[in-house]
Order: C-alpha cells, then sequence, then structure tokens
C-alpha cells in the first residue's frame, strides 16, 4: 500500500474541456477505481469504487471525518468551515461534499479507514435474569423424533399428510404448515431415513399478532433431538453482540461482539439515515454492512463451537427502530422527519434466507417490538430482562448506548423516552476507546496527590483502551482529583508528566506505552472529555424531564436499572460524580450489562417471554423529547461537573470538600 | 427451415478415435448446436440445445414418438421394436435411446415438432352451479378503501399500526400480516397517495388447515376497490384452462384453453413422472413448461380484456396430483411406485413470485387438496362443482380426461377411484383431433344407407379438426350404420370414397378438404379408433369395478354427472352405443363441461366454497384401482362396442336390430 504524508507535492491537476461526461476516479489506498460521471461526489464514487471511507455524521458534510486528499486531477470542494487552510492548501476534500469534474487520483488516509475490534476469546455467559417461575425450557423451536409407520396399499396418505397426523397425534402439534423448499426434499429425506426422522417445528413462526400454525422448518435423518440452537442478537447503533443459544438447556454457549460495520456510513441514528436516504444503494449498503457484521460473528461463533449454521433455527433479535429498519432494509427515512414516524414498531417475522443472514434459510427471524421512533425492541427487551416490568416499586430504567433511552413505571404502568448520547460510552469517538473485551481498562484510580493513575482490564490483560465503564470512572477520578475542572478543560498547570499537550490539543495519559499491548501511550483528550460530557449530559437530562413529564421527583424513584454496552462494573459513585446519574443513595442503583441481549435471549428461550415484550411494548406509553421545550435548557445545564446546580449534587460536594481540590 | 424427404442420401460418417470427450451436435430443424460428452441421449442433448422434440412416453423407448435422422456423424442406437428397417437405413434413431458417439448433425422431422392450440377469441362463461344460497361474492381477496389519519405528534403511532388499526377498527379486520416487499415500499406510498389508499387483503394466505391471519398484499394509491381480479386455473394433463373473474360480480370475464406445455414430455402423467426422473433438470424444465402455458394464457387474457396482471391477486388451481406436484416442482417419482404416494394431497398455498407465473407476485396460489395419488384436487373440484357432495340420490360422477376419474357416493359418503384412459377424448393422439374450440366438429351423424356425413362445429366455423364430443359421436355412428365392426375395425368392402386406405393405414374421411380450414381432408383412422376405444374401455371398466367395491349395482345408480375437457355438447345416446357409459335411462345422465375449473372458479370466489372442497377432500375414501385383480378383465371385456357382454346393452342391441346393418 502506498502511503504518502500530508504536505507532499501535488501531481499536477490538468483541467478537462467541459464540465460533463465521464470521469476515471483512482483511489490510492487500496488501488481501486471507478468511472464516474462528473458531478458524483467522492462519496458515491468511493462506494461504487468499493473503498471504504467513514462518514461520521452520514455525508451531511457537517464532521469533517471523511477528509481524503486530491494527489491528481480535477475535484470541486464547497466552501467549509471543516477544513483548515493547511489542508486545503495540501489537497484535502471532504470526500461527502467533493464532487469530480475529471479523471482524478485520491488518497485516502489511514487513519480515515476502519478497524473493528472483534472479541476472539469463547465467553460463556452466567444468565441471571429476575424472574421467577417456569419459563424456561419452553423455545418456540421443537425437535421431535418421528418413527413414521412406512406408507402400504392399505395406508396410502400423502408425505406431508403423514408427517402432520404423527405430530398431531403423538406430540400434540397441530395443524403445521410448511414451504415449498421443504416440501420438495420431504419425499426424498423420509425414504432415504427409513422413515425416521427428526423434524424441526417453530410453534410461532409468524409473530405473535399472527395466530399462524406451527412451522416444520426442517425434516432431519434419524435423531437430531440432543441439540437445538438458537440465536440471540443485540444490533446497537454502535456495537453488534450475538449469543449462541442452547435451546434445550438454556444455556449461552458462547458470545461474540463487534462494532456495527454501519458506524463509518454514521455514528448515530440520524447520520445513518441520511445516508440510507442520500446516496444512491445507501439503504441496501447499509443493510448488507450490518448482516456482514452479524454473519462474522456467527462464523467466530461456529469456528470456536464446532457447530454448523445450518443447525441454528431461529434468532431474535432486539434493536432500535433505526437498527431494525436498516436490517431488513425498510427505509428509515421518515423516523428523521417531524412528527418521527416509522414504518412498522412492530416488525414482521422473516425468513432468514429473506435478509442474507446465514443461518438455516428457513429459520425465523424475529425482531421484537418497539413503542415509538426512538424507544425500540432494544428497550422493550431491557423492560423485559430488567425486570422493571414486573417491579412493585417505583423504578427507572436507563439503557446507555449510542441513544440513552429511560423508562419510568412499574407493572402498571410503563413510560419511556429517548435522547441522543452519541457512541462515546461505547468506546467510539474516543480516541482510545474500546469495546468491553479483553484488554479494556474498566476501572481506574487516581492519586489526588501525584495525580498517578492505576488501573484494572477486563482479563487482566496488557491495556488495549478504555471501556465505557472505564471511561466513567476516569472522567470522575479526573473531576474530583482537580485535573479537569466543572467545563472539562484540563488544567495544564499541574505538575505531572501525564498531563501534556498532543497532537490533538491537551491530554492525560491513562497508560504508558511500556504497559500497554500496542506500545503505544493510551491517553484521554480534552476533545474525548468533551464527547463523554455531551453523552452524560444527554443521559441525564432525558432522566429529569422525563420524570417531570409525569410529576414524580427523582427522589421518589426507588430503584434505578442501568442497562448498556459498557459492561457490568460501573462504579455508581463515579457515575454520581460526573452527573450522569442523579444524586441518590446507592443502594438503588444496579448495574445490568447489555439488557437488550438479554431480553432477546430471554424471549428466544421462552415464549412466555416473547408475548411478555409483545405486552410490554403494547403497555408503555411513548414521550417524545423533542416536543418538549424544557430538555435542551436541562441538556445545557447538565454539561458542568456534575451539574450546573451542584445542589443536586450534594454528596458531591461532601466529597469535593473533603478532597480539597478546590473544584468548587 | 431445411426440410430433407426420408431416403435422402446421408452425410459420411467419420467416428472419432475414441468414444469418450467433449461432442458437437447439431440439430438441423432449428440450427441449433450444443456441445455434450460422449454417451449423451440425443433426448438429452435436444433439452441442452433448446430443441423441442416430442416424447410421448417420457422418454421410456417405448413408443417410437421421438424419432429424428441422423444426417452425419456418429450416433449410437441399441436395438429396438419401434424402428423398421427402412427406418433403420434412412438413419431414424429414438431420440430418448440414441447416444452421442461423436459430432452429429440430427434431422428433426417437422411432424415431431408439438404445435399448440390456442384460442383467440373472448370466451365469456356462463356459470351455473347446482348451489342453494348465499355462496357467492364472499371472496377471499377483499380491497378496502382507506382514509387514514395522517400521524401527527400527538399520534406518532407507525405506518403499519396506523394501517392496522383502520382496518381492525373501520373494517373488521383484525392482525393482518404483511411482506417485506410491501413492508418495504408502505411509507412511501401512504404519504404519496396523502395516506387514501386502497388495502389488497387476502382473508385467508394460509390456506385451511392453518391458522393464518389476513394478510396485506397491496396498498394501492386512491380508490382501486371498483375492480377485484382473481383467476381460476385447471391444470389438465393434456388440456389447461384458465378463467379470468371479476370477484366482485362472480363474472367470468374470458376464458383462455392451450394444450399444456408438457404434453411433448409424455402424454399421460406416467410418462410424465418417468421424464422427471430420467432427464437432469426434467422436474424444473416440466414446470417451467406448464407455468409458460399458464403465462401465455394469463397474457392472452390481458391482452383481449385490457387489464394489468398485477391486478390479479388470487389463483386456484385444480389439477391432479401429478400435475400439481410438477406445477410446484415437487418431484412426483413415488406416486409411480407402489404403494403409490403423492408427497402431498393437501398442497401448501405459496405466493406467485415462488412459482414464476406472471400475476401479483403476493398473490396466493391456491391448488385444491386431492384424496390420494391418483385422485386429485381436480376432482374434488368436479364434485364440488357437480353437486356431488350434497346430493340427497346416489349419484356417480365421471370426470372424463386424460385420466378417467370416478367418484360414487351422496352427501353422505364419498368413494373414488383412477384409470388411466389417455388423452384421446381432448383430441389428443387422435390424428385429426383438437379441443373443444373454434372450428371443431361436435356432433356428427353418418347417413346409414349412403355412409355420408353431416357434421356441426363449434361457432359453425369451417372444420379444423375433432373435439372430444365430436369423437364420441363419430365413434357411435361408425359402429351404428357398420363402417366399423365390433373391435374398431373399418369395413375396406364398402362402397363409399370415404372409406379408404391412407398413409397410416384405413381410414374413413369427416370432411373433404374443400370443406376445412386447411383445405386438407379430416379423417379418422382405425389408429385413432383404437386409441378411443381405450380411452372409453378404461372408464367404463373403472365404473364397473368401483360400483363392486362398494356393493352396488349400476341400476341402482340415480343420476350420472359427467365432466370433462371436450365440452358439454355429448350426445349420451352415443356415448352409450360406444359403451363409454352404461346403459341405463337417458334421463339420469348429465354432462356439466369442464367440471374441474368450474370447482377451482367456485373455490376462487367463495371461502365458504372452498373451505367445502377441504371437507370433500378429507371425507372421500380413496379406492387403489391396481389393487384390485378385475379391473384388467374389466378393461378388456369393455375393449369392444359396446362392451364384449350384450347383453348389458339392451337399448344398443335394440337399435342395431333396427338399423339391420347386421353389427351384431
Amino acid at each position: 500500500m502506498t502511503e504518502r504524508r500530508p504536505g507532499s507535492a501535488l501531481y499536477p491537476t490538468p483541467m478537462r474541456e467541459g464540465m460533463m461526461g465521464k470521469c476515471v476516479v483512482v483511489f490510492q489506498s487500496s488501488i481501486k477505481s471507478v468511472e464516474v460521471e462528473a458531478g458524483t461526489t467522492l462519496m458515491d464514487a468511493a462506494h461504487l469504487a468499493g473503498v471504504e471511507i467513514p462518514f461520521p455524521c452520514g455525508g451531511q458534510g457537517r464532521c469533517g471525518g471523511c477528509k481524503v486528499r486530491v494527489e491528481h486531477g480535477s475535484v470541486d470542494q464547497p466552501n467549509t468551515a471543516y477544513l483548515s487552510p493547511e489542508e486545503v492548501k495540501e489537497g484535502y476534500v471532504q470526500a461527502c461534499q467533493a464532487t469530480v469534474a475529471g479523471d482524478a487520483v485520491i488518497f485516502v488516509p489511514p487513519k480515515a479507514r476502519v478497524e473493528r475490534a472483534v472479541s476472539d476469546e469463547r465467553t460463556r455467559v452466567e444468565i441471571e435474569l429476575p424472574f421467577q417461575g417456569d419459563w424456561q425450557g419452553k423455545p418456540t423451536i421443537r425437535k421431535v423424533l418421528l418413527h413414521l409407520p412406512p406408507p402400504s396399499l392399505a395406508d396410502q396418505t400423502g408425505d406431508v399428510e403423514r408427517v402432520k397426523r404423527e405430530l398431531a397425534a403423538r406430540h400434540g402439534i397441530e395443524d403445521v404448515t410448511l414451504g415449498l423448499s421443504l416440501l420438495r426434499k420431504l419425499s426424498r429425506s423420509l425414504r432415504q431415513a427409513d422413515w425416521r426422522v427428526t423434524a424441526v417445528v417453530d410453534l410461532a413462526p409468524g409473530g405473535l399478532g399472527d395466530h399462524a400454525s406451527p412451522r416444520l422448518i426442517d425434516v432431519l435423518p434419524g435423531d437430531c433431538t440432543e441439540t437445538s440452537l438458537g440465536v440471540a442478537v443485540d444490533i446497537g447503533t454502535t456495537t453488534n453482540v450475538v449469543y449462541l443459544v442452547d435451546l434445550l438447556s438454556g444455556e449461552v454457549i458462547d458470545a461474540a461482539t463487534a462494532y456495527n460495520g454501519q458506524v463509518p456510513c454514521g455514528e448515530d441514528i440520524i447520520s445513518r439515515i441520511i445516508y440510507s436516504e442520500k446516496r444512491k444503494g445507501g439503504l441496501q449498503h447499509l443493510q448488507s454492512l450490518v448482516v456482514e457484521t452479524i454473519n462474522s460473528l456467527l462464523v467466530e461463533l461456529s469456528h470456536r463451537n464446532d457447530i454448523d449454521l445450518q443447525d441454528i433455527y431461529r434468532m431474535t433479535v432486539a434493536g432500535n427502530e433505526v437498527m431494525i429498519h436498516l436490517f431488513l432494509a425498510v427505509s428509515p427515512a421518515s423516523i428523521r422527519y417531524e412528527p418521527y414516524i416509522p414504518t412498522m414498531m412492530h416488525p414482521i417475522p422473516v425468513r432468514a434466507k429473506e435478509t442474507g443472514i446465514k443461518i438455516n434459510p428457513q429459520a425465523t427471524i424475529d425482531c421484537l417490538p418497539g413503542v415509538g421512533a426512538y424507544v425500540g425492541g432494544d428497550i422493550t427487551a431491557g423492560v423485559l430482562s430488567s425486570g422493571t416490568f414486573a417491579a412493585d416499586r417505583l423504578t427507572a430504567f436507563i439503557d446507555i448506548g449510542t441513544n440513552g433511552e429511560i423508562v419510568l413505571g412499574n407493572s402498571d404502568w410503563l413510560i419511556g423516552c429517548a435522547c441522543s448520547a452519541g457512541p462515546a460510552f461505547e468506546g467510539f469517538g474516543v480516541q482510545d476507546g474500546m469495546l468491553a473485551t479483553v484488554g479494556a481498562i474498566e476501572e481506574a484510580w487516581i492519586n489526588a496527590r501525584t495525580l498517578e493513575l492505576t488501573y484494572s482490564t477486563i482479563g487482566n490483560a496488557p491495556p488495549r483502551g478504555m471501556c465505557g465503564s472505564g471511561l466513567i470512572a476516569l472522567l470522575g477520578e479526573l473531576f474530583v482529583t482537580g485535573v479537569i475542572d466543572r467545563g472539562g478543560r484540563i488544567n495544564l498547570n499541574l505538575n505531572t508528566p501525564r498531563v501534556r499537550v498532543g497532537d490533538h490539543g491537551p491530554e492525560y495519559v491513562v497508560a504508558w506505552g511500556h504497559e500497554t499491548e500496542s506500545g503505544k501511550d493510551i491517553v484521554i483528550t480534552e476533545v474525548d472529555i468533551s464527547n463523554l460530557m455531551r453523552a452524560k449530559a444527554a443521559i441525564r437530562a432525558g432522566i429529569t424531564v422525563l420524570a417531570r413529564s409525569v410529576g414524580i421527583e427523582l427522589s421518589d424513584v426507588e430503584q434505578v436499572l442501568i442497562g448498556g454496552a459498557f459492561g457490568k462494573h460501573i462504579n455508581v459513585d463515579k457515575a454520581i460524580q460526573i452527573g450522569l446519574l442523579p444524586d441518590m443513595p446507592r443502594d438503588r442503583f444496579k448495574f445490568l450489562g447489555n439488557t437488550a441481549i438479554l431480553g432477546a435471549y430471554a424471549a428466544l428461550v421462552s415464549g412466555d417471554m416473547r408475548r411478555m415484550v409483545q405486552r410490554i411494548a403494547e403497555k408503555m406509553t411513548y414521550v417524545e423529547l423533542s416536543a418538549d421545550n424544557t430538555f435542551f435548557d436541562e441538556f445545557n445545564a447538565a454539561l458542568f461537573l456534575p451539574h450546573t446546580n451542584m445542589s443536586e449534587y450534594p454528596s458531591v460536594m461532601r466529597l469535593l470538600a473533603q478532597q480539597g481540590t478546590g473544584v468548587v
């Protein structure tokens, strides 16, 4: 790969005579080229050429994250605030804004390319769910061994009818249906197996509003009833998680996590929607990216656990409305415009073959239902797995992801809202952020006197970066030790080598190069801190506004259940110190980890739980924060550490007074 | 097109050195060529080259119907009784048996190519069905005009949920489901139509055993409720019929008929099964042929009636088990071997897009259920449309097609069987036979003294050939006037120019060239007569054996209802004279025309009637004639005119005595 440094001489740029006609665009980083019409954006040209460039804002021209350098040729760049005079001089353009005017050679900087973090260790997940009773062991997939009486002149019933008769008479499964592909192989399958087969039946193939009969998905030779596999999937805006589940025991055999392959097309859901609208084929491209991500996780799971993906007969998906629309290649465009309407809140079940997901093509993929444009199936799943739906006390459920969603209620009523937090707590948009996998710094302490830091990592491995829980801890420590002020600015006058000015401005060194896996320093920058503060402010403002909308004082909330992809081990004190959470008795808080995947898991292994998610979706009232004038004021008030109104954080005030760092 | 007469000199036939390797085969008739491995049959080579050769026995090597001439090159032909020494000398081979041994040039005689008879006039069909009451006007397709309230911040429900809410609240249609393709276009469709749309709902998308919810098939802009179209289809072994139906009024707008495009691959169902088994891709080829036939009829109907095939939202199909298996590309192989088991007797409903039928891709195609390997949905449809299922008198229902099926019973019980009659009564396998369309001779009378003939044709057009009713009349007349004897042999000693020896042996001239459309004589040959006699003998034997199996005397049968593609206007006397039907009082017989398409029509326009077909299929007992030793004896006894046992035909004996032609 040819790598060129900024500042290298530009090739001469000959102009073609006319502005119209075909232009050849060569992308240097990957030696790919494409012929496009003059006037095409470099974004579209890159897509056609199969070159990956990240578009954090979805191609709106509002972030400068897609800078590329014109090495040669003719490219028009409109005026923009996102390029410095030096960058303009060096030939940098915004790929989403710049248009081709003639043949051109384009250099894509390596930093602009996207790395995907994939966990490579087997992860057995111990499931703890706050439910009582007999809900497990009733998955919607049943495998049944059939010893069929062979046909004779005295018993000439058809093959399908023979199987149906046996399923009804001996197993109480009535009126099964089946599809053409199974019909086409049934006769041969039965005869080759000498009439001893395992029937794979999906008891709820048509979703819950539908009354569809059980569906015969497959007929396997001999006895294959010993295992029965399904997958639960969380399609987060930033992070995708897959649980491989033994449907018979309910055990999670393994789990795999990766960043959503769509991230380069926009870091939040609005940017993704814009990408899907703005770019030709954008919707299909986004679908294929998330399908590829899930497929790569499935392949990882199949290799690690020596299973055949064809043996997976059911998949349950939790995701926000935009993620589900994109996964099904249904345009989410109308979600973006007032009055913010999704095509569907209760997604239809589809067959795997309709999506490209590489499990058994006849498997039902069931996306959990949502409540409104910005409160989706990930939240109903969380309300299920957190037990909020069954709580007898007034409960706040908070899901901290790229969107922050907040639900208030108990077993009688539920109300929910969403606010755009951004992906900072998932380690994205933070220079050394990462997923909560091996090597992630998940806890940190700073000595108030020396300003030296100690940390722990997941798996006790050499640090590779910081995950959400580590970032929360670090932000809290930086604040209470006075390394940063209430506005998040780093104090450059401190007497420690850890505070310095780096390539991206002021930063604090979290781990020195000799400690880390890569050999490079792990730092947190002022820009990272600013991103984290915006994320926490959005969630904190949402909590206040939602509670106010139903006339509840925060102090009335009896428990706060918190979900999110940052892992279970969050330090509550730190989360309060930075003002992410309100200042309440610590024992009211409970961190539950990824509640979306837990809810998808519960709905996968239990028909009862699947029905419960449906009831949760029907019961919950959706509050549109964008229709609430007070949200923006609350957001601005929460943009300080811990909050503009310090009187809301008496425990933090006491601590700061004890520390004596003079922050307040 | 190069046409070469038999007897022309052969090209030299150079042998290649080895027998293995690639060989180029050129088919002269159509200037098509293909490269195949040595050892490939000419049948397979022709298929690969896209050259149509008829295989009346399905490629078993048992009929000689697929003779082609090797003009040049190296082809191996096993010993056979189906080629005369002259034909062998001239280079003729059986395409299904002969294998390629080197490059070759093959001449396909024009007679071997298949002509398809397509009616080209609009046919408004008046439907008469023997039902009482309110069964019409309840089709499973409903079109509903929706004035949806546009979404607002106060009403943020999703698009799908908005449509479902309106359908349930205002039209009583609860819990509709929909597919991905509609989901993907719904948002745009609703907004472009400004929330005023026509919802197309299939109330029974999942078949009857299934409890599937109604399915939203389409959403059309504005008010499209004025028309609602469906099609009823009869897939006969020889003849395919399509009715275009206005589902609102129940009117049959138009009908179209053609020979099944599969006929060149075998003239009866056993030959078709063999073809599907024997030839690589044979099953898929047979499916595509019947789908093409139906599509060509649909295109014909759409042109004549200026309709868009996309507006057809439901198709109901009647056909025997083998035809339905082939239509769905499900192998019928096991039907051929004892104990004769179909993959399914109750076919699953499929979407049009799964079959290649060019109506709306989301339309449900519903194939009516059958009873056993040889009593299919065409017969349950006929038992419905004939009223047999509701009869209070003991009724025989006989469907005369390529298979003859017989049902005995009344409103309490039903028993059915099948016998292979062959396609003679559909005009196939008879030199000048044709479908019951314009120009077909449908009635004929012979002057016993002069042996001159008068006839009438459908539409009073110049004769083009003879349809089933004409053939029955003609056979009866030839017999009672002494032109043929009881064994079907033509008396060559008669003093009339109409009796002569033609290219295919003795024949009787039905119409002279100056009367006919083509200018050629229309004749009936001794071979034709033999085919017709085998057909009538099979049906007659079936009637006897079935009645005996339930201990019924034929004279106890109070009405005989007869269906078949030969048209309604059959002369009962003639059908008795030839021994097709038993000798009973004439007023007990009723000819109903194509009862299969009438039943498909009834099930299309009425959910009640669709359920009734299901009940008929469940109620009927299937009798396997091949398991009955007496059938073959009865068949042989019926191979005479009218029957070996003349005492069973007293009315015919009286007539012959009156005629004084000395036949008896």
